[in-house]
């Protein structure tokens, strides 16, 4: 086996070594899957590729899949094209997924990331079978996971069995990078003792009762690269306008230069608005996180950030290469969490965190929606976003003022989904500027975002409809015939454009 | 002095005693005040009246007015009269106040009752003047607060002057009741150490800047009794649909015959749902409220509840007098704490608290809106119930199924407002059932709800929505043409059934 016995430290479980279709075939219809993964990072890759290489199309094969987050490899894709899903959570951001889901060919269920493994742990939900990538099994049967936690301390404490796969091309480098935290049941816990963003509260591995591990599985396919686009004019504006209004509360002693520990969204945006504090005076910097992406080394590289928590790195394939090339560099300055303590309430809040997640929409009263294309379409979920807005110091919601060429405005009257309420958004941004929305009454908030956020062309229109709502009172005026009037217009005739609807 | 020697303990502080109106000459327009109260217990009585009577109708005088929630003895009402507001934050309860946000007279802030604290501690929010009721001061200028705490701690330490309100009418039995703790910033923050809801984690009173303290003026005005109205047959019901499920919960093992520490929001619902705990099997029970009103004491007296932490205790006429006559039988078992504690998500979601709130409305995917009237109109506010709901073990709303004899359903296909997600609603009860959402999709909550909960008046019209809005897809489907048009059909035709609207 050779540089087998060096990823299976424990000789006891050396013999547990089978195929993926072997594994594979112990998965029965109607059992719930708890899969490793976080964003594109650490997932499976082989058990799931060989059940669905079995079970195509099986008419009577369901399962339920858990997970962290978002999977990468197409392993998302292929579930929904197999047809063999009853129901998937707490997140998800394939294409082929979301239509799925929003055909309705099986059910979706978007949850707070910090939520799931209390569910998993209080029995409210179940798992059948953990399937964990791992970078390697140490003597004492410790299970160390690879690119990301996700769920995966909560699955292999909880399902009744357990399949490793061993992914080769997954450094061991990574090894001693990870802090595993379990608080407990709720009721019996003890405060989560961590109070820096370095603090090592737990163990480097995922203590498992051996017995559980029903099979080892080698594997070598590297994590899929992180798909983000690199900066554009417009975020890198937003960038500049993120930071004027950071400098701003340095300059009113609400903030040191150090900021305070950054904790940015999954995506394009929110990776190149962290990426434009490159240019910022501010230093020293810490980020407490669920994933890292490029713009993290980045400013690690320019010594701008001295540490950053995380609960997975999702890498484009270039900063994957160089990153692990150089690791020596990185390795004191990174540590990896389960994302229930990266997204936890209790952390969060202690830490005081400065928190970026972007916005589908946002409407003139700072209501947020994440998450739903015209109120019902699913995009791929909440996230950690309410995990960090409630709780963080700042919270901070990024989004371009308008899109498809100006065919749809990203702030309007009232947003058709909420996923994060006006008490709950702190500051709105967009390439236009910024709205601090902090202490605001409703009726304040109202001329900021439109006049600070909103673009030039949709600006008269929202006044518009705010003016007609004063008439008829309230803490949040509204005209409920015309609340959703955006959207029912750029439903049927592709614009949010009044002028156009009236032509039509 | 006589018995003024025993409420002012610090000698120092004896020549400070003032009458209310000299209290109330040093309000300057432009102050920002922070008064005492919560909820109608503990508020300060005197200096506002003394303030109102100053400067009522004066017209270039303002002041914001922040306090811990609601006030009792009218204080809202006569600020709200004599129109001297600028802001009012963060919660209320008072139907002339209520008007005039409505009319947009002055300006109301709707905050989550765990965040004002740090608004203030950070310096996002600024207080002038803290007004604070108390039942003594001590040898070394402690503060103790009387019947409630709210954010007096957080008013003490950041406002630039304090003037204390010392209530001859508060027992001084009070004492010793209290337990306050102040977390420090964010950032250079410990775990705040409570694990039990009977955990004494700080100091019996305020520990005050004695320099700060600029007049004290004597009081004997008791606080208002509460207003909640006896249980009625409909309430009685709810509590028994909620003891149902409560039930199931012990029997599967995921609750013992103790539950978990009840939390249960202000007014005559949630105390009658509590009140029915009364002819439940439960006992040893514990609460970690905000609010202690009638039904907590009751099922202290039937050996029902051990212990109760609070911040306030609001209590009818009777009660009141009862519980103070024998004040002995509850001492033990009573604790106060400010509300950014009784509040904490840190705490709430370490302790597990089985969290029960009023709904206005909520809609078929267990959206739910507590505060505003047909999307616009402000009734209360939010207040703990966002702490509880996102961070409880059981998050549980309830409401009757229909209002003003069924011309209002409440239970809609798209609330109006939204104060809490699908994501933060565990369980909705009416008094026609209870639907357990949890680990649900969107499309398996509607059946449950329409079946269990909604009015059997409404319930083919809420599953015509559905099923013409399925027809659109989505993974919440909606059809937006007509998502409000229930409110809007009301708004015009004074009631929510369809027939009607079809007549007119």
């Amino acid at each position: 086996m050779g540089n087998y016995e060096e990823r299976i430290r424990n000789e006891q479980l050396r013999d547990r070594v089978v195929t993926a279709e072997e594994a594979a075939s112990w998965i029965e219809n109607g059992m719930t899957l708890g899969l490793s993964g976080f964003t594109r990072a650490g997932d499976v890759k082989a058990v799931p590729f060989a059940l669905v290489n079995r079970v195509r199309e099986e008419e009577n094969f369901k399962v339920n899949v858990y997970t962290g987050a978002s999977l990468g490899s197409d392993v998302d894709k292929l579930f929904a094209e197999a047809g063999i899903l009853d129901k998937r959570l707490p997140f998800q951001a394939d294409p082929t997924m979301r239509k799925g889901i929003n055909k309705g060919d099986f059910l979706f269920v978007d949850q707070h990331l910090s939520h799931t493994s209390e569910l998993i742990r209080s029995n409210v939900m179940n798992v059948d079978l953990a399937i964990l990538e791992a970078v390697s099994i140490t003597e004492d049967g410790m299970v160390i996971p690879t690119t990301s936690i996700g769920n995966s301390l909560s699955f292999a404490l909880n399902a009744k069995s357990i399949i490793i796969e061993l992914n080769m091309s997954q450094s061991l480098q990574l090894e001693g990078l990870h802090d595993l935290y379990e608080p407990g049941k709720q009721g019996d816990r003890l405060p989560i003792p961590l109070t820096k963003s370095k603090d090592r509260i737990g163990t480097i591995g995922i203590p498992v009762d051996m017995n559980k591990i029903r099979g080892i599985v080698f594997t070598d396919q590297l994590d899929s690269p992180s798909t983000i686009v690199p900066p554009d004019e417009d975020t890198a504006i937003m960038a500049g306008h993120l930071i004027d209004f950071l400098r701003q509360e340095v300059e009113v002693g609400r903030l040191t230069n150090k900021l305070a520990p950054l904790q940015s969204g999954i995506g394009s945006v929110a990776n190149a608005v962290l990426h434009g504090m490159l240019d910022s005076d501010f230093e020293g910097l810490e980020v407490y996180s669920e994933v890292l992406q490029d713009a993290v080394f980045d400013l690690m590289d320019a010594g701008k950030v001295d540490f950053a928590s995380c609960c997975s790195i999702t890498l484009s394939e270039e900063k994957m290469k160089t990153v692990f090339a150089n690791f020596d560099q990185y390795r004191d300055k990174l540590l990896m969490r389960p994302q229930e303590i990266s997204n936890h309430p209790e952390i969060i809040r202690r830490l005081g965190l400065i928190s970026i997640n972007t916005a589908l929409e946002f409407d003139i009263y700072g209501n947020v929606n994440s998450t739903h294309v015209l109120g019902s379409k699913m995009m791929n979920g909440i996230g950690g976003s309410g995990d960090f807005a409630r709780n963080a110091r700042l919270a901070i919601f990024v989004t371009k003022s308008i899109a498809k060429d100006g065919a749809i405005s990203s702030i309007v009257p009232f947003v058709s989904h909420v996923d994060h309420t006006e008490h709950d958004v702190d500051v709105v941004v967009t390439e236009q500027g910024y709205a601090d929305l902090r202490g605001l009454a409703p009726r304040e908030r109202v001329e900021l975002i439109i006049q600070n956020c909103a673009h030039p062309m949709y600006r008269k229109q929202l006044l518009a409809y705010y003016e007609e709502a004063k008439t008829r009172g309230g803490q949040t005026p509204h005209i409920l015939e015309k609340a959703l009037s955006w959207h029912i217009n750029f439903a049927q005739n592709g614009t949010m454009l009044e002028k156009v609807e009236e032509l039509v």
